[in-house]
């Protein structure tokens, strides 16, 4: 019995800024143990037997880190499949699409959906629940997996659900996120659980559920699958017709609503990492309940504090239970339990349309990475990193001059019909509508320090020609 | 009767780190008002009558900012004449060598020394009571100026003193740093004051004091001052000779033994400016007592605290009584009322060899000033902006090449015994060893991007063979 892992990898968990931006949400942002969380999601794919391909669901942005992600994991020797939303429009279109796009090839085929940025410490539960509600979802059932609750939580939905046999639920009702009061009640009365956004079903399954119990979502998905684009490992939707779907959940369109839905109550230790002291979580504190990972915080008379630094000194003096997350362009500190408001940080950044909602200073690329040093009135400097066999895009700009010096490598550079390998401590100039392209022959990483100077420097002034990532072409 | 304004400006002020760096210290540093205090220092100075110079004791590496600070000041037409120390070697020999200074120029002239970092907020006030200890400076008497105290403060000295006239006292004694119980019975007292470290005397009085006093410092000054080296409107002292002379405050060696100390009760407002807390007390908080100077800052749920930007986003969410200080490379956390505790960070920074101690990201240089980008292994990236006119040394590096491209105004660049004019969006490059020197030739600012690329990237590898403002050739 085919089961295909589906992981739903859209939200950017905005309460997880200043690292989570909109160009690179959550499941990209490293944990203190250095891992990406959809890195341990595709980990835990190896610990599941007989699974041989995957699909994520995921923003066309998202393609490129996710396909590294992916090969620098223990399941890069899973095909990994890429369903690539224009939007976000919830959980049921995406699980939609997938049951679609699963049946297509076996019409026997069982969704296991994960979403991409929650944490789980013990694989091996993991995939034992995994095999008990593979067998129920076999017999016709949506499953799905309920966590026995720790705390009165508010921001979790909750599953009440009468135990049939070990570990095994039927489902009585969903509740939306409660108030504490009704939390605490959930805590006590031990058959609630926390509804942790996995499922497993057979596609048919779903698929005649959305059918029946959610026609806005079925029907305006079906005209989308009609008209997909497929390019090789990836599935592109139409961007007019995707809008045009109802953005529901999938607990909302069909679990609530079904009579066929079981629950697995999990073994496993699971977070949802919703926010910076769930992050925290994660950590061991020290012998003064002091969580900080980097040799470059200095805490005195500090005690129950989160300190993460980067690339500068954080001194930290007389403070308790805060939240000091640093990055190059922006800074957190937030008391411990007021973590949840960091959304309205986001919110606040996206009014003022200020860029740290969005980017950080420092941008993954197909070919590799590039910083932005600094900027001033009519120039930027940027440090390129290529990827060793990796090349930018051929392209010209309108508007902008580029000196480049190549400071480690060697760098292949075609500039306006002529092409030429520059060196270590060479340079060279790309002049305003020269076609050009560079690109790494070498074997190690090659860094560009690149000076733009003109009187419009932003990145939407690319003209691309070629692009062997399949990035689209034109005026950006 | 000549007036001598002595400006004493050698302290770190190492509990305003982030902002205070040995390399760039507490008088340049900018309050959130946009001025430092020695420019509030000098300012003021243009409230007092027939002033005509100043002389200012600071170490030899303060000798360009210093001037570009006083340049800038309502005291540019003031003649401005230093006496630049190898090392601190603390007030009584800084005193003692600004009485030589004066008593040669003229023998009856009266010293006003002043504190470059102290906030003084009425200069007019302040001015009267400078003209009172200057008629009992005349009549031979070594004045001090007492603060009011307005708070049991355990960092002050304090002077006890019986009034004589009108704001005018004698001495009894002199108590250093008391423990709070005592501080709160001098504030209860009455007739207790802070020593503010500003003085009156005639520079012949107080040499007298020094010769009958403290030997220990007087003698070997002596020898100091006979050793000097004049170079227009400096005098260089001989650092071995200097070293040898013991380090004394000028109560300890003079103010707490002389018979003849009067002192004037101050009329102004004053603060040592001595930590971040202090800083704070100067800026009027808002509503919810909050004191944000910059609209990069975002606080929610936050009261009581100071937070001060420099170009990256803060955030700061449910916190109160926090002092947050954001440097380019450095960050500051700190509970208001543990403030004096950041001195310890500079001690731990300057144990463990941090630059971050030392020097800011951007350095002042007397043709300008650059800023270091980023780095990294074999290359570093800079942005000098060069002042018009302004020329770098003639100078030569081991190790490195620069690439150099301009930015921003024109470069007249020799390299190696060609001289050219680099327009913006130009560059050149200089290999290593090459005899090179860049100027600006234009009427505004000249901005240059430096890579530099070698194996040995340190701010040493230079050798200066001329250099129009007096800095010392050879290897750095």
């Amino acid at each position: 019995m085919a089961l295909l892992p589906v992981i739903l990898s859209g939200g950017i968990g905005a309460r997880l800024w200043p690292l989570s931006r909109e160009a690179w949400p959550k499941p990209f942002i490293r944990l203190p143990d250095g891992q990406t969380l959809l890195e341990k999601c595709l980990n835990r794919l190896a610990a599941l037997p007989d699974i041989h391909d995957f699909l994520t669901v995921t923003n066309e942005r998202y393609l490129f880190p996710s396909r590294e992600v992916h090969s620098q994991s223990s399941a890069r020797h899973l095909q990994g499949h890429f369903l690539l939303e224009p939007e976000g429009r919830n959980t049921a279109p995406a699980i939609c699409l997938a049951a679609l796009w699963a049946i297509e090839r076996d019409a026997d085929a069982t969704l296991l959906v994960l979403p991409a940025d929650h944490y789980i410490d013990d694989a091996r539960s993991w995939a034992a629940d995994i095999q008990r509600a593979q067998v129920l979802a076999q017999s016709g059932q949506l499953v799905t997996f309920g966590i026995p609750p720790k705390a009165p939580a508010t921001g979790f939905g909750y599953i009440h659900a009468k135990a049939v046999e070990q570990g095994q639920f039927e489902v009585v009702d969903f509740t939306e996120k409660p108030n504490l009061e009704i939390a605490q009640s959930f805590l006590e009365a031990g058959d609630y659980f926390w509804n942790s956004g996995m499922f497993c079903f057979r596609a048919e399954a779903i698929l005649s559920a959305l059918e029946a119990l959610a026609q806005d979502v079925y029907s305006p998905v079906k005209e989308v699958w009609d008209n997909i684009r497929v390019d090789q490992l990836t599935t592109h939707l139409d961007p007019e017709l995707y809008a045009g779907v109802a953005s529901r959940s999938i607990d909302y369109a069909v679990m609530e609503k079904a009579s066929n839905v079981s629950m697995i109550a999990a073994s496993f230790d699971w977070s949802d990492v919703g926010d910076w002291a769930s992050v925290s979580d994660l950590i061991d504190p020290d012998m003064e309940g002091n969580q900080i990972s980097s040799d470059q915080v200095l805490a005195i008379e500090t005690s129950g504090s989160f300190i993460q630094a980067d690339g500068r000194v954080v001194a930290a003096i007389g403070i308790d239970d805060l939240l000091i997350v640093d990055t190059p362009d922006a800074l957190l500190v937030a008391r411990r339990d007021r973590a949840q408001l960091v959304g309205q940080v986001v919110d606040h950044l996206k009014a003022s349309k200020s860029s740290a909602y969005l980017e950080h200073k420092s941008l993954v690329r197909p070919w590799g990475s590039f910083t932005v040093l600094g900027e001033g009135a009519g120039f930027k400097v940027k440090k390129l990193t290529l990827k060793p066999g990796a090349s930018i895009s051929l392209q010209y700009h309108h508007h902008r001059s580029e000196h480049w010096v190549v400071v480690q490598g060697k760098a292949m550079v075609l500039n306006d019909q002529t092409q030429q390998l520059i060196e270590a401590n060479q340079s060279t100039f790309i002049a305003p509508k020269a076609i050009h392209r560079v690109s790494n022959p070498g074997h190690e990483e090659c860094i560009i320090v690149e000076v733009q100077v003109g009187s419009y420097l932003g990145e939407d002034d690319i003209v691309r020609l070629e692009d062997r990532y399949g990035r689209p072409l034109g005026q950006a």
